[in-house]
């Protein structure tokens, strides 16, 4: 239930402050040259502290390598790879345990395990789990030559100008909203399934496993309900497939047709708003006023696009092993030929 | 990879043009009362040739079941489904095969099945693939008690009003998108997991296997992304979890919190608009004019409610055995009792 | 529950007394040419009523496609075939109704299914249900070049010399059980995974599902459990793999080494014995001697092997997949180049 | 490809010579109580060098918990076990490298990952990952209540004296293979399903994961191939199913009948013998006599029953799930009554 993809599928486990956080890699193809440094760069985007509006927790997040790595290439057997949990201050949370923090899984995770979920700073529910996804993206991205993926935050609190947007929330002291836009380009064509193995099917499962994640819309997406068939048919220009506009953003029919894969996310507000509430006291069983501590993001949309990658970069990769467009072992010149 | 659902399980099968359109239902408890008869009214909504705005083809859509029940009960094994085609006009589309058409999945189709493909009538992507997967909904909604589901289109072509948006295509002689609407009450607390296996995931992942369908969003959705986290927030108001509002649409941390489950999916326009269409003919290898033929929907949102509370009485129905809230063979007076 | 394999899926369905017994294929690679007649040959070998200790119940057995064929070939989509049951006679089961079948599942399936199972014939669990999967290990076998599998039974009621063994049974007025070997030639190096997914563990999974299998054991099996080390390890004599001996039934580690694939099957006498038997009476819960009714083989052993090579094919098939050994679109000269 | 089971779930990762072994358990109910001394006396009876026979290799095997574990209990997320190598000796195998080891996955795991493995003691084909496994059995041992599993060793080289079996060995200075036989009492009605999921298949799935197995047989197993079925029928002697015989080994129609489970394992000598053995060089591409160094067992037959009875327990516990025999939260008097 913690796992997710076919031939190249990814497991967390975890907790927030628990001993660490981690994920296991299995059917990764043997002779990937990897090593701890080719995650850095996108680990470092998706830790909070660095810029205005994430939190100020810093985890070194550096990735503990246990297992299917060996003289720097992947074996072909599962990667396990750790995060220690050092930066940990619990006993902010233990004061708050009486009043189910609205927006966050408190409630739910309560009502679902019995009370036996760890529920320091969000348990497993926190979004540090996606710090072993960011991990495992990285991985996925290098095992694709010649499509790049990139995502980015297009709007904050309803603002494109992003820097206006978080002014907003800060000046509200409260947090905020914002939409995250990814675009995949050197698509190969033919990616995805008719039906319940569609490229929008699989991607979004993911997609929505991100925590915040409240819609997600591909191509022209949800205005595309407003338009004439005429308007949103993309019609093609050559034997290659392009297509005069992208309306579908590059999935027709739940395959890829090769143009640029687009597609966008709603990622609400920070629960763990500044702002004081009013909301239900367990001990009390009644409503009260109280205010969330911690060390928290005012907006979790500005951390979302290097997991939003990673994501895309796993369902992608898992694709093309299906598809036979990556091999089970990587080629190296001079190793395949002594036997 | 053309099934679905983890201990409730469709499998979906047939083509358009060919002998049958089938499903089989695998996992569905011993011991429902079943007939045919139990499943028309869905059948009959999902049906075109009724409303203004959809295709003139009827199929009798009469199911023809072929295992699973004896004696009008469930067995406990394998409910396979068959509705046959009788009313094809392959011609239609013989005619057309030269030019693939835009929106349509002949393209990427034949990219990737290298031209092995059923192209009559979409083939396996026709919608019509969809007549099981109603009746399979149609089954899953017999298995729950207390559980409402609903969908309805709020919106054609941009507009609340919906005759207003359909007489606007009707005008423009072109086809047109909308937005479908579902909210399920008498929600379960404590559905879903958080991640790979939350409602979110799972349910997003199964409304996007319906055709045309361009996004999903849940609750508040793309507007949260707008929002304060101070407004996005729903305060829970007693000890059942009711919630003040409810911007979640029922989900946090990917777990059902019983309040209504809520959530919107963009319907793009059907891609065989009456306009004529400017595109590649694969035999010029060049773009030209031409008009599609055969019997089509104005705006396939209308068909698209009963198929979207299908696959969400799946989604639910098959939650629901995970968390073994129905049994796996249901409980009838005097049955139990002999041996 | 009823389905098995990875990227090659077969799912079961139908009763014996039912309408029709089926098979549903997905994953089928396109373009493969594929007509009914194709499977006869092993449906043939499956069918009874042709050899002495086989049952007299004859069906006719033509597989009746309902999709996935498109002009003589594979189309990528689910390959659904059924086969008719027409010459049943459940009167005879209705009337051994009150006294569970000592060796069949009357008993465990009316305590599981709450008496909502098909008892008819065995429903479900009759080994009718192996027609299906005949036909699916057909379609395998040709997806596979240079490989062949061939299963055979090597003894039977104890006997190498089958004659005798059968003729012991027809004295005895008894049914008898038997061995069957197969052995696969042209085994590629490589297939298989340690652990979980060893040959040894997804074969032995669909071998155990055959009716009547108690025992499977590969190469030298049982006999290894009282060799030495020295005796029992096949030397390898050159850069091929190939070994002097083999023990190991061509898998090690989990994995092929291209040798023989060796393995034997251990099967029950039939359940149905002609003799006299005694036990217990649902209706009165006293034990009491009865006899079964109903057309049964004297040796089920007899009609195993050609089902032992489809579940073979089946699984060798899926391992070549997932080594892109098999291509998703089979290459044919002409049709690749038009695009 | 490393995990195995449906709703209770294991995956393993690690190699023998690298940082450490692991399992990660998800699906585990929540509220279990749980500390790494439970799953000691299992670890203990799986370790060598305590039991004539068995190798002198020595690893604390302490288990060290990562994740899913909090205030002693199960949180009903991934637990994650980790057991750091610290008594490896590698370089005994780098002197090996140029022969790959007969019976030993050398050769196969080379050709299959093109020289990526990890070679050094078996990597991630050493039975030292079965340390994970024989902790998860711990875990799903504690699941079930009333239910006993004991697998025991019956017979080493033939000799059902066993100490006269590995006295030959010690003789003959070479390796012994070895039979182990499991016994379930307790046992529920009901477990399993006809076909792929039938009790045999899924147990015999996991049971030739475990190294050396080489034949896996239920109730009187091979023995049965040349019996009469009116001796091989289990008649049933009440309305509890309790039946005079057990040839079936507690399964009819892949369904459990309450009554024992029975089965038994043929393990194969320990491919590592003492004694000179004569196999291909890659180097000098000749065959040519070498010897194993290294540290190991002379029959391994004698640590696989806590594996045995590990991977029954895994299987059973998945099985009382789907049956809903064991709740998703364990109830503990008092902690449900506060909502």
């Amino acid at each position: 239930m913690n796992s997710f993809g076919r031939l190249l599928r990814v497991s967390i486990f975890g907790e927030s402050h628990g001993e660490c956080v981690g994920i296991t890699i299995d059917g990764c193809p043997a002779g990937l040259s990897l090593s701890p440094e080719d995650l850095l760069a996108d680990l470092e985007r998706r830790k909070g502290g660095k810029q205005k509006g994430t939190t100020p927790r810093q985890e070194e997040d550096y990735p503990i390598f246990k297992s299917g790595v060996f003289n720097g290439k992947t074996t072909g057997f599962p990667i396990t790879i750790l995060f220690e949990n050092k930066n940990t201050r619990s006993e902010d949370y233990n004061k708050q345990r009486s009043i189910p923090r609205p927006g966050h899984a408190d409630w739910t995770a309560h009502q679902k395990f019995g009370g036996n979920e760890d529920y320091r700073g969000g348990g497993h529910f926190s979004a540090r789990l996606t710090t072993g996804i960011v991990a495992a993206g990285a991985i996925a991205k290098k095992l694709m030559h010649g499509i790049s993926i990139h995502a980015g935050v297009t709007e904050i609190g309803g603002e494109k100008d992003l820097e206006k947007g978080l002014q907003k929330a800060i000046d509200a002291k409260d947090s905020v909203g914002g939409v995250v836009e990814c675009k995949v380009t050197g698509m190969p064509v033919g990616i995805g399934e008719p039906y319940f193995d569609s490229v929008e099917s699989v991607l979004s499962h993911i997609l929505f496993a991100i925590p915040a994640v409240r819609g997600v819309e591909f191509g022209t997406g949800f205005a595309a309900a407003k338009m004439f068939g005429s308007e949103h048919n993309d019609a093609i220009e050559n034997m290659q497939g392009k297509t005069v506009s992208n309306h579908a953003g590059g999935v027709v029919g739940g395959i890829s047709n090769g143009n640029d894969l687009v597609f966008r996310l709603a990622i609400k507000p920070t629960s763990s708003t500044p702002k004081e509430q009013y909301s239900l006291n367990w001990d009390t069983e009644q409503m009260e006023n109280f205010s969330i501590k911690g060390r928290h993001d005012l907006c979790v949309a500005l951390r979302a696009p290097v997991i939003v990658e990673a994501v895309t970069a796993l369902v992608l990769a898992d694709f093309m092993l299906l598809e036979q467009r990556i091999p089970r072992v990587l080629p190296v010149s001079g190793i395949m030929n002594k036997e």
